[in-house]
Order: structure tokens, then sequence, then C-alpha cells
């Protein structure tokens, strides 16, 4: 199948590989074109100088950038993939972005008879390159199935939710939900240091238990150490978080915490930590400068 | 081996029925005696009208109460464990109490000669009904190696962290990350609902994932249901929550969101919600009367 996939970043890079070695004919475009060109260097495809030259006689065009405004530009700007795209054709996204820009884009693509998925995905750079993502989807039934056979390249796990938007919902859920561990593992890690514990024994002890989680298991050894050059950085958690809390303020829910460490993570990225990985809460903890 | 029993709760009934049935010859004492007199007609053994005369002639005695002024009451009292135990014998506390509390049992213990190790346990009821708890252990190497061997009746993972109190403190450890994940896992199940998403189709996607704790494997359809007549009560992890926020002043720990958390328990405990599971976190989120 001809496929076009936008944004070569440490996600879309191997997504886009894993489609070519699916034998899918792939055409990518990069902001950025010395990315796609590294990416034709060990896989077979071809690049375009433009979102909408790459989505030219594609079946399905993939999307994988930054924020809802790298989204709008490269999906609406003027040589925008909708501007590539033919009637029939399906554009998947799989930035993590707002409900809001996922219906916008649907909304306009559905204009020229193109069908939308928002489709963020959830495993990290891990599960990308090893071709193991969960993707939350939302949109039609229809397009959805055509979709998920070519995901599975990528995807382990591929739900439809409900409608467009569902997908960005159901991951702003997840983010929520690691705020929430990742703070309470931070004040964890934090407390048994000035207690005097040996703090790898304790998690070592306690991460099969009732306070486990995949945070604990993955990242006590490396908050420990002090660690926090890797992973999902602090500044597309609060992306993340704002999308979260912006949506929560339109449905009515109340997030207390999740409000209180999206102020926590502000703190870090006002002392230059925004690069670091999320679990440097603790970091924020065991500095005199936070507040 | 002569052992007694001190506290013939959800968790001590089938600690001490375990050691039973393991060989050893266990006195039991309960407050209220129609308890013990229960234990007896499914358990070799016998009871006794005072902690003190359970304790007479037993080379281990082993306490688990409510709280520390109960155990205070069972080992120190005039008629407590203290009163009957013999020099050299051992107290055990599976009490989650405070390390103060263990540091002063400890201190009175060693008076008459009688060693102290604190041992607060994770795991829960059922953890204690299948003999796989998870034991943290303060005190001194000795007298640890002796009992842990008895312990094995119904510990699964049996560590020593340090000196006596240390064992209370790695069970805090365990409590600041539990409520951290639920009140996350709570938003989170807040937001899905809100959001209008189907919480059971979510939370069976992302579990697996960066956003996956015990808590949301477990507790995820509970919540999702409003059924909280179960599991481990709002008033018990207040009385832990209080230990924690009261140790870290002294140590100088930062504990903001459990602090909160403890605040959003109290709602609860407002609200006559004090007997629910501790998830109820999320009934308070969706109450109108929790501010």
């Amino acid at each position: 199948m001809k496929v076009a996939f936008i944004g070569l970043g440490v996600m879309g890079f191997p997504m886009a590989g894993h489609l070519a070695h699916a034998g899918h004919t792939v055409c990518v475009y990069n902001r950025t074109p010395a990315k796609a060109r590294t990416w034709l260097e060990t896989h077979k495809g071809s690049m375009a100088e433009t979102p909408a030259a790459a989505a030219r006689d594609a079946s399905i065009v993939f999307t994988c950038v930054g924020n809802d405004d790298d989204l709008r530009s490269v999906v609406l700007g003027e040589a925008g993939v909708l501007a590539g795209m033919q009637q029939g054709s399906i554009l998947v996204d799989h930035t993590t972005a707002s409900a809001d820009a996922a219906r916008q884009l649907a909304a306009e693509a559905a204009k020229q008879g193109v069908q939308f998925i928002d489709a963020p995905v959830s495993g990290g750079q891990a599960g990308a390159e090893n071709g193991v993502l969960s993707i939350m989807c939302g949109g039609d039934e229809s397009p959805f199935t055509q979709v998920s056979e070519v995901m599975k390249a990528y995807g382990r796990t591929i739900e439809r939710l409900g409608d467009v938007g569902s997908g960005q919902l159901a991951k702003m859920v997840n983010q929520i939900c690691v705020a929430g561990v990742l703070q309470g593992l931070a004040e964890g890690v934090h407390f048994a240091k000035q207690a005097g514990l040996d703090p790898l024994q304790v998690f070592g002890l306690i991460q099969h238990g009732a306070a486990g989680s995949w945070q604990m298991a993955n990242r006590h050894q490396s908050m420990v150490e002090g660690r926090y050059d890797y992973g999902f950085a602090v500044d597309w958690m609060r992306k993340d978080l704002n999308i979260a809390l912006s949506e929560a303020r339109r449905n009515g829910a109340q997030l207390p915490v999740t409000a209180l460490i999206d102020q926590f993570y502000a703190d870090l990225q006002r002392h230059g930590a925004g690069r670091q990985d999320t679990s440097s809460l603790l970091q924020r903890l065991e500095s005199d400068n936070n507040h």
C-alpha cells in the first residue's frame, strides 16, 4: 500500500521504518530534511519536499509531530497533507494532541472526502522501536478497521475508543495516572532517603505489592541515582497535562493533584530542567529552590 | 517452638493460624475473647486472659493490633506482654505503627533482656490468608535471623531494613506511594467518565503500559462500579498517613501531595466513608460535598 509518514522524531522514525519493513511503499517528510535522508539510508522508500507532496497518491497518511500547532501546520498549511490527499484516503494522527484539534482536523478532512483517525500511542521510544505500541484510536469504524491492519506493523494493542477525539481523551487518562504515580514515587524515594533507609532495598521489597507500578519498577533506581537525562521529558509532559487540564475545564472533571503536579513541572522548567525525564519530580523535592 | 500471638484481627487471625499449622505451640490473646474462641475451634493451641499470660513461657511474642495506643497498651500495660516475657525472648510487632513507638518499645523491652523487631507487613488480608506477606523488619541481626525463620509460615519476602524502626519507615514509603497512585487513578477514572469514554475499555488498554500499577489492575473495575465496601479502609490509611507525615516533619522530607491526599481522606471520613476502601478517593471527586 502507498502510505506517507510525516514527522521522523524519536517515535515516527522507527514507526515509518516498521511500515517499510512490512512491505508498504513509504514516502516520508520531515521538517529537517537531513533526518529524512538518514531514514532513507537504511529503509526503502522516498522523501518529499512538503507534506502535501508526500501525501499525494497515498492511501493512508500518518502524522506524528510535536503539538497542536505543529499538527495544524503540517495538515492544514499551504503545503500541508490535506493539500495533497485524495478523496477516499485516510489521515491518521499519532501526535499526542488535544481532542479539539482532532475534531477540527476531522472536519477539515471531511470537506474533501478524507477520513480522520486520532491515534496517540503509548509505550515510548522503546515501544516504537520494538513495534509494540499501544494505540488509542478515535474515529469511524470503517476507516479504523482499514488503518488498524496497517498499524499492526508497530502496534501490539490497537483499539477504537469511540468517535474522533476519543483516542486523545484516553491518552490524557494515561498521563493523569502517570502523574499521580510519579509524584507518589518521588515522595516515597525522598522520604526513604531522608529517613536514612537504603532506598534500593526498600523499593526492591515493595515493588511487587500494592504500591507497585510500572514507574516504580522502571524508574526507582535511576531516581535514587539522580539520573534524569533520558526518557519522557518534562516539557512533553507539561504539554500533555495542559491538554488534560484544558479538557477537564470543559468536561467538568476535577483534577486537583494533576493540576498541582503540573505546577511542580513548571518549577522544573523554570529551573532549566525541561528536557529531563518526568521522574525528576524527585529533584524538585530535593531542591532548595522549589518555592 | 512456644509462641504467643496478640491480636486476631483480619491479619492476625490467619497469621496465627499459619504458625499453628507450621507446628508451633501457639497461645493467642484477643481483646474480644470470642474471636480467640473462634480461632481455637479450627486451630490447635490455647488462649489466655491477658497479653501477659499469653506471653509467659513464649520464645517469641507476636503483636498485631490497631495503632500506637493499642500497641503500647498490649505491650506496656499492667497485664501487657512485657509483664510476662522472659529474658532472652523476642517481641515481634506486626502492627503498622510509628517508628517512635517501635523505638520506645524496644527500649522498654531491653530493660528486661527482651529483644524487639518491628515487622509491619504488606499484602493485605489475602496475603495473610495465603501466607505470602512481605514483611519489613527493623532491629538487630541476631533476633531478626531467629524470628525470620518462624515468620516464613506467613511471609514470602522477609527483609531487615536496618535498626529498630526501619521496618515502620519502609512501610510508610509503601503507603506514600500507594496514596499517589490511588489519587492519580481516581482522577483518571473521573476524567474518563466525564469525557464520555468507556472507562473499563480505557483501563483495559492502558494498564499494561507506563501508567500501570497494582492498584490500576486490581481496583479500576470496582471504582468504575462505585464499590468500596471491601479492602483497606480510609480510617486505616489516615492512621498510616498521619504516621508518615509526622515522621516527615521530623526528618525534613517534603510530602506535598501525600499531605493533600490525607486531607482528601479527611473529607471522606467527615462524610461517613471512613470504613470504605481507600480507592473511594474517586467518590470524593464525584461528590458535590468535597469543599
